[in-house]
């Protein structure tokens, strides 16, 4: 089975009998297969129903349009479905950021350049650092510097935001040391993922790293996380851990911590990418 | 939803385009609301399709016959599948069977006491050392001892049939020692579940720790498999690990070995229980 | 290698050339043979060191109170030393606490008995809850109920200095869910270990599982840890996680969390007791 | 302390009382100040001692060949030990062998530049494929593509020789799936670390995913281990694991596999160049 005609269907709603008896009825009438599908209802009783549904339909390209549409009319209209169709053959548009730390940045260029990312391109790079010009365009990207100070806060987003609006479906935060306001994220208008070094909710803001030493910690961690208003505080996609003792010192965590950074930030924009991450009430559910 | 309406339909065929739909629709329409669904298929194109489905039936007690006959006449006989259905309110019956080490079948125990083992009984435990029998009848439960030589062999394969066949659903080796005939495997006519002491295929045998220790690995393991008639070789349900270092001796992995093992045929056993196992060539798959 | 004539020596000083010299040539002049050496320095120029040698010495018995004078007078006066000696053969005194949860309380009482505690003896059980009597006896330990109310806090703490001050070298709240004053902690005068049923420093603090379910992590943890007069702030000992889903409800996450904290409480327990914990600066290290 | 003055004694020699004593009174009177130092003994009646101390002397560039001589004539002659002097300022030459898989040569490369790699100095790159020339040439390394058959394989081991003999202080199999000769390593002279992308001893040989998918086992791993002519058997230095499912399928536990395979090697590569191995009897103490 190709990528050509692949399509995965995005629902929720109202958990009520009869959702997956419509939905694959509709798909196979439509002379679809199913190839694969997951469900979760965060209660079978007045909760919130979400179903991801991957499948293979002969000739996607002409008749994905008349699909979406007969399955709005036949189906999510009735059971008041929130819902999105997305095709395997699109193309997810990336923007990195990353500020002075590399591994992040240069793990998932790399990963990209292996086709691990699912379908996605990346279509730029920005950061506050012009350290990594060269490694980036060896990737044929366009690299962008733009320098922040807390005087030009607003210039820099503007300029962020001219390269990055109507370009780009997500952005990632590859260790990118600046917090973007909230204004700069309502503009922005696609999903933006976050890695912060700690297991949150764990040390939340800076140096987590001097924090979790301090704490005497026996584990560290990395989280990756949709990015929202409240700092930090956003719905985790991925977490991981890894053990640390007490001859560790900050710059030993650092190095720990990065190897746990880059997977867990490498596989929460997976996800994401293959569609599979919903968002319910501040956390995620991950098909 | 209390247990007492719930039940779980498992099914496996060929795959083919509209099961999920014939399946989904069939309990729509006989009123079943379906509580969680998980679906794989080896391979889309000729491979074989599993499916676990939990649904709520109102009075499924008297509803249940009826429902079993219809599905097998309108969908089963159809697609060619095999299936069955479990209901929620049958309790499955255990015996745990054990040597020296206490360790499984206590915490087995402990767990069934603590209600975490789903609608289980442990019906009887059997071992060829009379040490357990104090702590098992503490949990009101009858224990069997059944010596064991190479003389009598068949003779204690016999006496444990006599106690077994008819009277149980599942057998656990909870650390059992002995080697089970291919003959009381096939008498016994129930699934057998084993703990072996290392990370299969690794160590198949005896003295897993022993050689462990003696390869220099630097992680150990346990795994939970059915029990075929080839030695450790049964379809794996469930494996976990630790780090170990150089300074453990045998006995330091047995101890750290200890905790591995317990988690381990915990896992596979509820996840047995609940009906969340299927075999595939060898292999499970776990809903 | 019996432990009859086996010992354990601790130190911590300031870091200075010779230390190890010294200890190492006491000890061999005193005809000891060093059976296993770790150490420590949190800086080698102007931090603390720390040392854990064990040592075997034939006639112990006898030669003990001569040595720690000796060692006092030659070597650990002139470097200015905290030290201790911990005789292998000397039996440490254990008191657990728990609250309604039986899993860790039992899971060291079975430890205890398998001999995994290294030289401990439970000396006795207390519990604001009647409904552990039987299975504590069970291991000819006494078992003392004393009911805590928000009134007589005061009278239940009395109640509990009374039967442990003198009579034990170590508390273990094996989930004992009740805060004990910091007067509580001054009479009682030994050290106390406490599992938190999180990965702290995060979910401080009751509830911890709801709260991390409310947060949408993809991982929980346990933390065992010195009690100190701050909610779960004291040095942390040991501390483990486990991987969870937005399947996982509270319920779940109880039964998940268990598994954890039964074993990172004995790992816990078991350091301290085999003299491998030393405490700097609310931070452990262990050897 | 800067790296200048620091270096490492490295010492294995028949257990027995006096040795730490000997050891660190040596080193406080001729003015070293000890750093770190851990030891370990296969058995502390007739076993073998091993002991890892660094430690800093001023001017140690000029003192070293004397200090090296001295031990050799007070202390070495006398316990009858093997040991070496590892000075930290002096940099070891690593050869990367590669074949078409790139995640752990880039690896390597990328933790080289940023400075992770304990002072070492990635000399030369060597392939049998030319695909890997322009990225590590993006390095600064010399890039060696030596095609291999099965008629010239003699002739491909010479020119390596040609490159390594001499040359380099480790060879490090970064995913180089050709079997080297028994001649070879025994000319080549050094050290040789590969990564076995199994959990060994499991599925040693060719194509482990293909048979740990075969197999159905729920848990996949890595090895790195000192290359000795039995394949796949030498001692093993770090190993690490991943969770997998049935879903997974062979390109998925390569993906999954390739982030376990890179951090197993680099942290096997790093104990190597900071000394902390030590092999024994087939296998490896890791201070």
């Amino acid at each position: 089975v190709g990528r050509r005609d692949l399509a995965r269907l995005l629902v929720s709603c109202s958990d009520q009998p009869g959702i997956v008896a419509a939905v694959s009825s509709f798909l196979f009438e439509a002379g679809a297969n199913i190839i694969s599908s997951a469900q979760y209802s965060s209660d079978p009783e007045g909760g919130t129903f979400f179903l991801r549904t991957e499948f293979h339909l002969t000739d996607l390209d002409h008749r994905g349009p008349a699909l979406e549409r007969d399955f709005g009319e036949q189906v999510a209209s009735r059971l008041a479905m929130e819902w999105r169709m997305s095709y395997a053959s699109g193309r997810k548009r990336l923007a990195l950021l990353a500020s002075r730390p590399d591994h992040c940045l240069l793990d998932l260029l790399w990963r990209w350049r292996r086709h691990e990312l699912d379908n996605a391109e990346v279509v730029s790079v920005i950061s506050n650092h012009p350290i990594h010009e060269a490694d980036v365009r060896a990737f044929g990207t366009p690299y962008y510097h733009i320098p922040t100070s807390l005087d030009d806060k607003a210039t820099a987003e503007a300029r962020m935001l001219d390269i990055l609006v109507g370009n780009v479906d997500l952005v990632v935060l590859a260790r990118y040391m600046q917090i973007l306001s909230s204004d700069f994220l309502e503009r922005l208008a696609v999903p933006v993922i976050n890695i912060h070094h700690s297991f949150l909710p764990a040390f939340v803001g800076a140096n987590p790293y001097e924090r979790a030493r301090e704490r005497g910690v026996k584990i560290i961690g990395a989280t990756a996380h949709y990015v929202t208003e409240e700092l930090d505080a956003g719905p985790i996609i991925e977490q991981d851990v890894s053990r640390v003792s007490h001859r560790d010192g900050v710059a030993d965590l650092e190095r720990i911590g990065r190897d746990i950074e880059r997977v867990v930030l490498a596989r929460a924009v997976t996800h994401h990418l293959e569609d599979r991450v919903l968002v319910h009430e501040n956390r995620t559910v991950i098909f």
